[in-house]
Parts: structure tokens; sequence; C-alpha cells
């Protein structure tokens, strides 16, 4: 039997690397892209590399509130990695609602390595019982070596100076609420200088 | 290039699903399974389990104070979570030493919903970096309703009532020296019912 699995996907390499692998574990993949409408054309890329890789793809709205919350986050703490993980942990829930009589598999990028957005052990028992699906995050045990070698052995991406571009990061709404609040106080509170990626295509070697 | 990974491998269901992925993934596999001499034969079903699997084994000697102070520090805890846990960490590091020239990546079965064994994130780090390899466990992101979907497809396997029958984890040559120790010892330190996995062959749908 079959089983089908969401994938939360922003059209960079973690996310386009877990697709690729739930398809090879024999999973028939959906990827969805959140968008609370602050930044319309945010899902743009990822909508683009879901067509590269080969996936049905939804952008799924997400109430404007969560990312509201999370930018409050953001600015109480001058760091966004709580206002991240918040905007993560919502967005779970909401699309698990939509798609959890459906759908036995709910699964996310978070890797090994990254800070955020990442949910607790206890956190992911809760959602599997309270939702009665599996959460999956095969990138959790791949450290930062892994996965460069993995990605490139599969795709071509190019890298978005985050803050430059809409990408389907939460942060860029985040961003987008915080310039509103006060000039440039998006720039003082995410890092300058780190990278989104974006799938553009298959490596030469091309697969598994 | 083919990166070559070393897999520590029991003979169960985790740590052949890690050999397959990493085959999947394009990695030259090869199978260690450690052993202190303390219970010879404890590696047998492991042998036959990876000749079906289809990957190079080997057996490698371990220094039985390893096991030893395993069993010393189950005895001082009166249950077998850190005992466990300092033996697969010792063994990481004497099977890395051994392999770590030729094999750029070290892979275990440690899964998301194992208590043990597990390496904290900074264990991790400092292993990584000292030895100059990947660590890479695929299933710590994947949950027992994950690993039993994905084994059941790829496997056939049997279960071993644990302590009745040498098998190739830690726990068989742990519980050896406790029985020495005292007699009945090691059944009050380990739990009573819990199965050991033993691949047999491959499942009807065959592969992944």
């Amino acid at each position: 039997m079959k089983q089908k699995a969401i994938v939360l996907y922003s059209g960079g390499r973690d996310s386009s690397l877990v697709a690729h692998l739930l398809d090879h574990f024999g999973y028939e993949v959906k990827l969805v892209t959140s968008n609370s409408g602050i930044v319309q054309g945010a899902p743009k890329d990822a909508q683009k590399a879901a067509k590269i890789i080969g996936f049905p793809h939804e952008v799924v709205k997400i109430p404007k509130q969560i990312i509201e919350r999370a930018a409050e986050i953001a600015q109480e703490d001058g760091f966004p990695l709580h206002a991240v993980n918040y905007a993560h942990k919502q967005v779970l829930e909401v699309v698990t609602q939509k798609f959890s009589k459906k759908y036995t598999t709910i699964a996310d990028g978070t890797r090994r390595d990254d800070r955020t957005p990442r949910l607790t052990y206890p956190e992911m028992q809760s959602f599997e019982a309270r939702h009665n699906v599996a959460y999956f995050a095969p990138l959790l045990g791949f450290g930062h070596k892994t996965i460069n070698h993995l990605s490139k052995r599969i795709f071509t991406y190019k890298e978005i100076w985050a803050g430059t571009k809409p990408t389907a990061e939460y942060e860029t709404e985040i961003r987008a609420v915080l310039r509103k609040k006060k000039k440039g106080l998006d720039k003082k509170i995410f890092p300058k200088k780190h990278f989104h990626s974006v799938i553009t295509g298959w490596a030469a070697s091309g697969n598994l």
C-alpha cells in the first residue's frame, strides 16, 4: 500500500531532498508551501522548483496572525530563532489539519545542524498522537557534510541572499511585517549574511 | 565520486535499513559488527543478515574492558541505558579510528524513538571534528511508524526475545558479564520483554 505524504516545501535544497527521499521510499508525495498573503509572490520560486523536481504542489493559505505573532516574537527577542520556530509549528498544525484525513505522513526539512525550526521530541509525540499521523523529519540525522554531498549529487541550485528577494521561507513574510513596524527593523533582527537555496535543476548524476 | 561509509551493524531492522538507505544514496557501504570475545558467537546472525542484504561485512574486535565497564555502569545504575550508551560511544571511537583513513562517513542505526544509544549534538560535532568524518544517523528523524512501514516494505525479519539467544547487540555481552558477577543479575537490569530483530530476507516488494 502506497503511503501518502505531505512535504512542507520551500523550494530549497533541504525540502527538495526530503521530497526526493520520500519518493524513493515509496511514498506518494505532495508538496505544500504556506503563504499568509502578506508577501503574495513569496511561493513563486517554490512553485517553479516543485515543477522541476516533479511533484504536485499546493500553496496553502495560512492566517496572517501566525506571521504577525512571529514578527512580535522576533521583535521581543531581537533574534529570529523562536519566531521562525513558532511559525513552523503553527504552519504544521494548519497544514496537518487540512490534509490528515487523506495523508498519513507529514514531513519537513528540519536538519541536524539547524538550530531552527525544530520540534522537540515531546512535541513530535504530541503532534503524532493528536493528528494520528507520522511526523517525519528525514534529515534530522543528516549533518551538513552529508546534506552538501547529497544535494550536490542530486540537484543544481542557486543561492539567494536572504532579504534581497522573496522566497518561500517564513523569513520573507516575517521580515515584511517587521519592516512595516519600522524601516530597517528586519535587518537588525535577521543575521546579515545567509543564503536560501532554490532548486534550478537536476545534477548531471541526475538522481540518487 | 563515490563516498565510502561504515555502518555499525547488528543484523537487525534498523541498521539494515541504514545500510540499504546509504546504498541508495550512492555510498559504498561496509558493515561492521563489534565483538569483545566475551560472547564469541554473538555476531553470527549479523553475519548471515549481512550476506542476505548483500554488503561486505567485518567483525571488529573491541577491548573487553569496554563491555566490562559498561556492565559496571549497568550494575551501578540498576538499568541499562547509560551502559549501552557508553558501549556505543566507545565502539564508535574504536571502529572510526580503524577505518577513518579510508572511509569518510560513519553511520549507525540510532532512531528518533530510541532512548539509547544516542550521541548528543555536541558529541556528534566533536566526533566529526576529531576524526574528520561525517557522522550519519539517517534514522534520527524516523519515528516508529515510519520505521515499521519501511522495514516491512523492504525486509522480512524474525524477532528474538532479548536474553534468550546471543545477538550482535551490546546487550548480549553486557548480560554475560553481569551473569558472571551474579546469577540472574542481567535479568534484574535489562527490561523483561523486548525483542531484537534479525533480518531473514527481502520482502515481496523487495526493495525501496
